[in-house]
């Protein structure tokens, strides 16, 4: 019996009686993955040769490139009707499997596209040619989201060759998430009926580590932007204006430190209106799962970790909203010393939501908020990049228990339900637009350093995720009554 | 007579006593100006085609070459044994013109570096390709300091030509006083000697207005530190980890806006203690100088001024202690949203300083204050970049007097003496290690906006000021008794 309010800290260690529960289809799909591994890696590595940055335009080709490879890999698979889906930006990836429309359908969900990979002098491999070192695949994208979106293709060409895929299959891969899946809502809107479904299948997310496996049930939304202060009309000399004339990265820091006080809490009024207060019972079941601070710290290389005031770190990171300053810019910042007094400076602020708060709305008392509080000698703009909003996920549901069973079958342990501090804003908008509830069955480690330098995938992890992925499909169907 | 202390308000009009004095040696002087303008214009024009940016070490050959350049037309006015002495970093250009070692002497100081030019789109035409545009040369260095110190080679010309060098001279132009003059100390101490004079003339400073020509009588110092903010070891996910870890660039921007308070003053401990407070009467001068907030704030579009509470604009930007961050960036500063949570943050800051403050001392004070308030999740770095000492310039010196006859007779008007906000650090080096007094007998305008795009000088301010140099040697030479 799964337990599945808070970790399940009695049951880590691989359970010999789940592991002897190890049915015939998990043995073939077992051997299927091991007859095919190097052949799904190296064919992975051609995906993730591709530099599918969403973000800067100059890539735009390559985005497309993506697209196509996985159109190309899905019909390889046994998919049909695939196709590319124009968008007002870069194409949305579909594909099918019908089997019965008497039985139940998956949808499963995943971007192809790829966060900036700069800086690049810190990539110890360039990040477009991917290499394996120590058994992980080092490359942007890795993990994020090529690896575990490629994961699901191969289930399905798995299943589809060993004749096991037991349900219907839809796919919908895109290319924006990086860039906030600006017209993924358009799509669904238009494609109601094709996307129709029993529930959405996302692997985007991370587990604990590969000896306590875990499912995320809760992820953060996000309210993006970016602010420009701006001062006197022209780059002025430091000397013959300093002291007399409003700085604008003064300014800019001034009204930045200002949105967080001593205690880690955000200022802007209203912030906190919305926020779900976690119950204690899931705050204990959370704090309760095996996490070191020590080692979190060590690991970081930071002698003190900084938050909200009240709340532990694994509570700071997941159910708790933040306000980050993701990029800054102004004045001189090349070699030597210049004496500007800067006409502008800038910065890209992102702010992470918890349910129930609303991303559009803590734009607007964002940009209230700063245009309040800037000093009349500055002009400021605010500029909203893109949200999300944040969602949690039943533990309860036949789909959830269906991934909860894979894992005891792939991994020998029952994985332990987890709040998560990303976003994967679709979530929010499935359910919205489509009605369904998603899964999300990820496989990722912290250590996959996704959005930073040296991304990189344990090949165990891509494995074994396919793995499981198609153990999913059989005790969905198994566990869902023929309509 | 002459009104040292203080604007000569009643005297702001062109004075018929004095331009009825105007000699036959001013007569001379301008004529030759008029008949050589073209050719003053077009070598200036040469000059400022070569991109001498001391602070990028990528422009180190063409810093050389306006060395060269310097040294030839010095040979080619008329100047002897000159040279190009070398130092750790860029060249020193010596010349000189013993007319009699019994006559006093002149030593002229001026760069022939200049500011890096960037951000170059901001330019109408780019900053190395001078062009004359409704009476101004447009080009970086056009006035700071290529064409304030080329006005001093044409003049030595102009004297030698007409015969009417009344007194030694010599030149010292270096190459590094963007970047903070690092090697002239050394070169005045081994060169005692050879740079013997009884006053320093230079000429790297603004005047009022065409209508209120003024001469500088005092300079700010400056204290320039790079500072780095180094949090996690690597950048992270702004969801996986925000909230839970110090984010350096918001660190750094608490770190900021604490320097300064809410009424614009300094927080660094000890940093007033060495502040001469200028007495009321010096400020009543200082605030009738003519000077109109209203057109200062339309002039540079912006709604309010911003600085230390109880000073006027005037003021602040020049008799009081500043703090300006120069340049600032870390994280995802590309097109697009990142969201990431970078390992690092860095700004460039500086510090004005006035008499008697000791840039070492701020510098010191600043690094550790800096580091006392770094929270314990960063760590912090304080590399001092250059700095310089304030200093006062007397007006009662025969050299002054002389330097403000001059412009009487080129300009029809008493110059008032003004105190500045710029540095030019070199002014207190001279007094420490050659024991010489300066007379900065600078003819830029606010407009010139030197240090930022579209650096300019006007046509008739350069010419003027190499006739008001040529009389600045006619009166010197005539005050000063033979030893």
């Amino acid at each position: 019996m799964l337990r599945l309010n808070g970790p399940n800290v009695d049951n880590l260690n691989p359970n010999p009686l789940l592991m002897s529960q190890a049915s015939q289809p998990a043995a073939t799909i077992k051997a299927y993955v091991e007859a095919n591994k190097d052949r799904f890696l190296s064919e992975l590595m051609d995906l993730l040769r591709i530099p599918s940055v969403s973000a800067d335009s100059k890539f735009k080709p390559e985005v497309q490139r993506a697209a196509e490879f996985i159109k190309q890999q899905l019909e390889a698979a046994g998919a049909e009707n695939v196709a590319l889906c124009p968008t007002q930006g870069h194409p949305i990836v579909f594909g099918e499997k019908i089997v019965d429309p008497a039985l139940p359908t998956v949808l499963v969900y995943g971007h192809y596209d790829v966060q900036p990979a700069d800086p690049y002098e810190l990539w110890k491999s360039p990040p477009f040619e991917p290499e394996i070192r120590d058994g992980r695949i080092y490359a942007r994208g890795a993990c994020d989201d090529k690896g575990q979106a490629y994961m699901h293709v191969k289930a399905l060409e798995l299943m589809m060759r060993a004749d096991m895929l037991p349900c219907n299959v839809k796919f919908m891969i895109e290319g924006e998430e990086e860039v906030g899946s600006e017209h993924l809502g358009d799509f669904l809107r238009d494609n109601r009926e094709r996307l129709a479904a029993d529930v959405i299948l996302i692997s985007d997310t991370g587990i604990l580590s590969n000896e306590h496996p875990s499912i995320t049930t809760g992820l953060r939304g996000m309210s993006y932007v970016l602010v420009d202060v701006v001062g006197p009309n022209r780059d002025l000399h430091s000397g013959m204006y300093g002291g007399a004339v409003a700085n604008p990265i003064n300014v800019l820091c001034d009204m930045i430190a200002s949105l967080v006080d001593d205690d880690g809490r955000i200022t802007i009024p209203g912030f906190y209106d919305d926020v779900a207060e976690v119950s204690d019972e899931e705050r204990k079941a959370m704090n309760a799962a095996p996490f070191s601070e020590e080692a979190f710290k060590k690991e970081l290389d930071v002698a003190d970790v900084k938050g909200e005031k009240g709340y532990t770190t694994l509570e700071r990171k997941s159910i708790r909203p933040t306000l980050d300053v993701n990029g800054i810019w102004g004045g001189y910042t090349g070699e030597g010393a210049k004496t500007v007094l800067p006409s502008e400076a800038h910065a890209k602020i992102s702010m992470r939501l918890v349910p129930n708060q609303s991303s559009q709305k803590i734009t607007e008392l964002f940009t209230r908020h700063f245009e309040s509080i800037a000093p009349k000698s500055v002009k400021v703009k605010v500029t909203p990049h893109h949200g999300g909003e944040p969602a949690v996920t039943p533990t309860d549901s036949v789909a959830y228990q269906a991934a909860s069973k894979a894992f005891e079958e792939a991994w020998g342990k029952t994985p332990i339900p987890l709040r998560e501090g990303g976003s994967i804003p679709i979530v929010a908008l499935f359910e919205k637009e489509l009605g369904l509830k998603s899964v999300l069955l990820g496989f990722g480690l912290d250590s996959d350093a996704i959005h930073s330098p040296n991304e990189n995938f344990h090949v165990f992890n891509y494995l074994k995720g396919i793995e499981t992925i198609a153990l999913f499909y059989q005790h969905f169907a198994a566990m869902n009554p023929e309509r």
